[in-house]
């Protein structure tokens, strides 16, 4: 009998998780529920109204949740943790502990198992960070994000006067990666570690000098980053700026006896960020079934299902073959 | 109440243990088991004889066994796990089911939990292969080892007659991880993917050429690699090549729609290879010493420990700075 998957929501990771769901062996759709009615789906797997969500209760073992952190997810994954096993990708990093109370309650109360957080950062990156700080209790950690495309940034710079279309790309600098690869620990925040890297299709006549002031001087955004600013036409845009890839690294430098250093890195170059993170979100669907089925309920993360819960393969090909 | 943690073994990686416990806030070191009486330790924690061992019971709450996986581990851990919980970095891959099982029935019958084959591979780089192997099932995976010493390969060669003394390095070839950064999914076997570099001390007088044609024709170490060989003198050899470095890459290319590809990589560059098992063995053993105050009893890998249970940090520290 396979996992039968319900999606929440049907943006860029609501197909994500669709896509994803289609390679899994022991997984099957079940359906789409969105606030839009007769949702056309990739796969033709039937959409739902959201108030008929209900009615699905013991028709499907996990609801993955792929609607946005601050709008729909801080509602919605409680509403639905009391009906159903679910799982969601909330990235509002200081909403976490909030959220985390909300759903615990909720699936409490519904006698259900919820994972919160879970894609790739948070999710994957978490996951590293708490491997190499156990391992490495001296040390130092490091986030770096990109190349990838930050759609609130983007969507910041399309607010702008004159402003047809842009795409802001977030670049890790390379010069520390290099640095903290050969055993150096140096010091970098969020605002010197990463280039922030414009691509804006201006309007005809616009003052492209005042729009790269307004982009530059913007509190929240990019003051305090190395900004550059590229115009483009609308045509070069839509050729070789409409895709959503992403990634970063995730390193850790430490001493295990003064002097014998140790770097671990991992790293993700991603072609479609939504399509990668729904890709975890499903594997981890495969998790929190599994707790819910060992009879966990209330509120988890990845740090605590065991490993071996998100694989297909039984204990033993897993010693066999990936140990 | 620290968790009290016995060493069985004190060569390289038992020391390596040794220095980790140190910096570790919630463990202390009770002792060492060895066959050699009289130890004298680094951190002067006290070295009993192996036959003291079950006298103490109830005084140690994990042991680490640092023995050798072909000599030791494969009948000291079977025969630890009856009295103790253990851990160990067994890592002989084919006999590991074989492994698995003895360990299983001895912690059983003392109701006791052990975990075993951990280390970075196996271990770090296993869990490594299970998330992208999940997350991404339509891909290729690729391990590769080094730069680093290979024991086993160095020793071969001090064998050969007129060798006084050799290193040998186990190279990834940078060509193949360029190719699979870049999305590309070649062919790669072990012999294909690294080079063999050897570093040698000849006895004054001997036939180089004839030393360096017995390493290349060596059956199970050097034949179908490339091989490099250098002759250097003691001094050198003594000067740079008497660390114990090692590392290597864990990576995976995969689609989650055609023509979408995700590259995941993991890599670690290590000071000293026992020093940094040394660090895994010690997290662990705090993951498995929670798993056991859960009830767990039996074998167990590393694919089965919640990631939570490796950190020192509480569930709610870890959600609000971790993930």
């Amino acid at each position: 009998m396979k996992i039968r998957v319900g999606i929440v929501g049907y943006g860029n990771l609501g197909r994500g998780v669709e896509a994803s769901v289609k390679l899994q062996p022991d997984m099957e759709l079940v359906g789409v529920f969105s606030r839009r009615s007769g949702l056309k789906t990739v796969s033709g797997m039937p959409s739902y109204a959201m108030s008929e969500l209900e009615s699905f209760k013991g028709k499907i073992d996990v609801m993955v949740l792929c609607g946005g952190s601050a709008t729909d997810l801080i509602e919605q994954t409680p509403m639905v943790a009391k009906h159903f096993t679910v799982i969601d990708s909330f990235d509002t990093h200081a909403r976490i502990p909030e959220h985390f109370e909300n759903v615990n309650k909720a699936a409490k109360e519904g006698g259900n198992a919820a994972l919160i957080s879970c894609g790739w950062d948070p999710g994957m990156f978490s996951l590293q960070r708490v491997f190499a700080e156990s391992i490495l209790p001296q040390g130092k950690s490091y986030t770096f994000w990109g190349r990838g495309v930050s759609q609130g940034h983007s969507d910041a710079i399309r607010r702008l006067d004159s402003v047809v279309d842009a795409r802001q790309y977030t670049v890790p600098r390379e010069e520390y990666l290099e640095q903290i690869r050969q055993g150096q620990t140096p010091e970098v925040t969020a605002q010197s570690g990463h280039l922030r890297e414009c691509y804006v299709v201006a309007a005809e006549g616009a003052d492209k000098a005042k729009i790269e002031n307004e982009i530059k001087t913007m509190e929240n955004y990019f003051v305090g980053y190395e900004t550059i600013v590229h115009f483009i036409s609308q045509e070069e845009l839509d050729k070789n700026h409409k895709g959503i890839p992403h990634g970063g690294f995730v390193l850790r430098s430490g001493e295990s006896t003064e002097g014998t250093r140790h770097v671990v890195e991992y790293s993700l170059k991603l072609d479609s960020n939504p399509e990668f993170t729904g890709s975890v979100l499903t594997a981890y669907a495969r998790g929190i079934y599994r707790l819910a089925k060992h009879g966990g309920t209330g509120a988890y993360t990845v740090f605590d299902i065991p490993p071996a819960w998100i694989s297909t393969h039984s204990a033993e090909e897993l010693r066999a073959h990936s140990l």
